[in-house]
């Protein structure tokens, strides 16, 4: 498996829109095991986003799928900055198919 | 929804005991929407895990289940430290219970 565990920042006041955009687009994304969107706690822009894939081959495919390709684009003016963002092996868990 | 997101280190050498563990128990915990225990790629003893649940409550609770208990003091001796650990709101995403 591939993971991915990334925490942005929205331009001021716009987490939830931008939190709106992500959720839209995270249905049929082949390979996606696992895609949860969470605000931060102590920061009223921030946004957590954690992933897991079957592989790290099936993440970049779903850079090209229509629906991810139309939020990034109307997302990208929303969002002001990557507070870290790091690759994971996901190796089990609940919440993951068997 | 509640959730963690934490990087913990184990004891050199020690991280595939620990994560079998961490996985050990996360089965049937109530309120448990997801969790995700993974390899950090940047570091052989450091280990991501992300949490999802109903509510901040069924965390705590989940502390005094035997299971849990049983495997906190078999890891702990396992664990050098904590890196971060981030508590989150998740608002949705795929791969959690609609």
């Amino acid at each position: 498996m591939f993971g991915l565990i990334g925490r942005m920042r929205a331009q001021q006041g716009k987490r939830d829109e931008l939190i709106e955009l992500l959720l839209a687009s995270t249905d049929a994304m082949p390979g996606c095991l696992s895609y949860v969107v969470a605000q931060a706690e102590d920061d009223a822009d921030a946004i957590w986003i954690t992933e897991v894939w079957d592989s790290e081959a099936d993440h970049k495919a779903s850079l090209s799928l229509p629906q991810v390709q139309e939020a990034i684009a109307k997302a990208r003016p929303l969002i002001a900055g990557f507070d870290s963002h790091v690759r994971t092996v996901p190796v089990g868990g609940a919440g993951l198919p068997r």
